[in-house]
């Protein structure tokens, strides 16, 4: 059976602000490493999956920088969000398109930014993902291994309920839950069988068409409208039109909350949402004062703080857990424990109609 | 008798790093106002004393820069010390030159980069100095009446033998004092007759070079060798080979912590030595939540800050406490109680071969 792949690149990566930009996302930035979050993903798919068949959602002002960076990849793969929708529509909208080209393929839907460090770990339980999904109607869900309570994220309770494919855990789930507060997450830690939600999914194309039929039916019936339009000269008008009626649902709310048979493959493959700035004190070496440094800096009395220069020197005295990101036209100084806030001041920005700095 | 007057402009304003630079310090920068200190220092004197005979004492790099910010300034009043040496040195120098052109003056020796807010109180303080100086042998200089327990400032100690001149109080010194710690300081604050020294002396020229005479006397004889020179061919010569020569003391240590004679004239005309970036908050009016903002700056959850853009936007979160200076090449983020150690900063530059930013 083919496999295929749906890269989810639509996204702003409004938390890395200011070096992610509406014109220049995350997604496309090099935050470790050589190469740029979305070309690592694709590097990464293309050990297990041809690039004919990966897929990359996006929109209208990404299709450029996607054939920029990854010119390998035929347009046609490129498809185009009319508007950002949540990842119900996203994953609707691909599933259609790859149906059409694929009639029977099982697919693997994932962000494009995330970090994942042991590559071979991952493919080979992607793999053993793909097994699992082509059995029954299964769903399968990447779960992360917490190792510390975080908050900003989703988790997925297991049951008890494990078998052991190619020497790994495979988990039946018995819910998706949302972010808990602190004193969850610690609960949940400490369970053992609470997982992060990975936003990695794997489901025949087919299984997941007809869960949305049962779950989400207006939605089905739009991406079915648009099928029929495949083929004729309108087809584009129509995508949009009904596009924009679509929920703005996550797949995770509209779908795997809902669904039976779904399973769950703990993983341990140094992953990593870089999701804010303090994600940098995760995937860096430190220096022996806990500071991630990166370009010209001077720093004195400076201690675990993020700091990033653009050329300018910075120098920094007495300063504590701080992120500091200096770019051509923005330096952001912000503290650790706001890192997650940093929407606001792109909120104050459009409300000041200073659209530029966004 | 003629009132003349030397301001002394040779400094290198570090702690105002990094909008202080080598090549443009502090005294000539915009710190408050339109004009630069060194500018309004001149405006200041000029409501007493001609330009004609204000002196200005720098080094050979800020010539350029006072004939550029003062052009009506003469250019002979223009004196170049060799080398930057400590400020009893500087003030020897100076009653050379000043008693060839002035033999019978009073001079009013003062700093070029100080904030004074009322004028008219100056003048009259300075008219009355004046006025005690040109009385027997006193010294006099300008004590300003603490406000809060600074440690950072030397202080004079006044005895219980005042005098009402021109309605002021003229107050006879016990003792010029180093800067205190900070219980001292208190105690300083209370009782009520110790005054912080604000550098600014009055005294005829004629009594300081007999006080030279008498406590540095070998400063004295370099003087002498320097003014013998003076209607020769080989004068600028002189004055290098001799000046290198001088001590490194300041007139207070060398001169008076030993003289006797002294006065003090307490003052309260709104006075700020704008000895760091700390200055800002004391000078400059606060936003509702304590910030001295300059420039293109977005903040949120920011208190207490003082921060200055260049033109770049300076976006902060969360931050309190801080200083953040942006200028083309550097920025500075800084605590405020580190404020006074941004010299530190210099240093490293200078052992790391980064002058360029010096």
């Amino acid at each position: 059976m083919t496999i295929t792949a749906v890269i989810m690149a639509g996204g702003k990566g409004e938390r890395f602000w200011p070096k992610s930009r509406t014109h220049l996302p995350k997604q496309f930035l090099n935050i470790s490493g050589n190469k740029s979050m979305i070309q690592q993903t694709i590097s990464r798919l293309e050990n297990l999956i041809d690039i004919k068949q990966i897929f990359i959602v996006t929109n209208e002002l990404y299709a450029e920088l996607i054939r920029a960076q990854i010119p390998h990849l035929p347009h046609d793969n490129i498809i185009i969000e009319p508007i950002g929708r949540n990842t119900a529509p996203c994953v609707g909208l691909a599933s259609i398109i790859i149906e059409a080209k694929y009639p029977d393929s099982t697919m693997v839907v994932l962000p494009s930014d995330h970090i994942i460090e042991n590559e071979d770990g991952f493919i080979k339980i992607l793999k053993t993902a793909v097994e699992v999904a082509q059995k029954d109607n299964n769903l399968v869900t990447l779960g992360i291994k917490p190792v510390y309570p975080e908050t900003g994220y989703g988790y997925i309770e297991s049951t008890k309920q494990i078998q052991h494919i190619n020497e790994l855990e495979v988990h039946k789930v018995n819910k998706f839950v949302e972010k808990p507060d602190f004193q969850t997450a610690q609960e949940y830690l400490a369970s053992g069988n609470f997982f992060w939600n990975s936003g990695i999914f794997i489901w025949k194309t087919s299984v997941i068409r007809n869960y949305i039929k049962l779950f989400m039916p207006e939605m089905h019936d739009l991406l079915e409208t648009m099928k029929c339009a495949f083929n004729k000269e309108d087809k584009n008008q129509v995508i949009r039109s009904e596009f924009i009626k679509m929920p703005d649902q996550s797949i995770d709310y509209g779908i795997m909350e809902k669904a039976e048979n779904i399973y769950v493959i703990p993983c341990v493959f140094g992953w990593d949402d870089v999701g804010s700035w303090t994600a940098l004190d995760r995937i860096n070496d430190r220096d022996e004062n806990g500071n991630v440094i990166k370009g010209n800096i001077l720093n004195i009395d400076t201690k675990r703080c993020i700091i990033e220069s653009n050329g300018k020197l910075i120098a920094t005295l007495g300063i504590e857990d701080l992120i500091v990101v200096d770019t051509e036209d923005v330096t952001l100084i912000c503290t650790k424990d706001k890192a997650q806030e940093v929407k606001l001041l792109l909120k104050e920005l459009r409300t000041q109609k200073l659209e530029q700095y966004l």
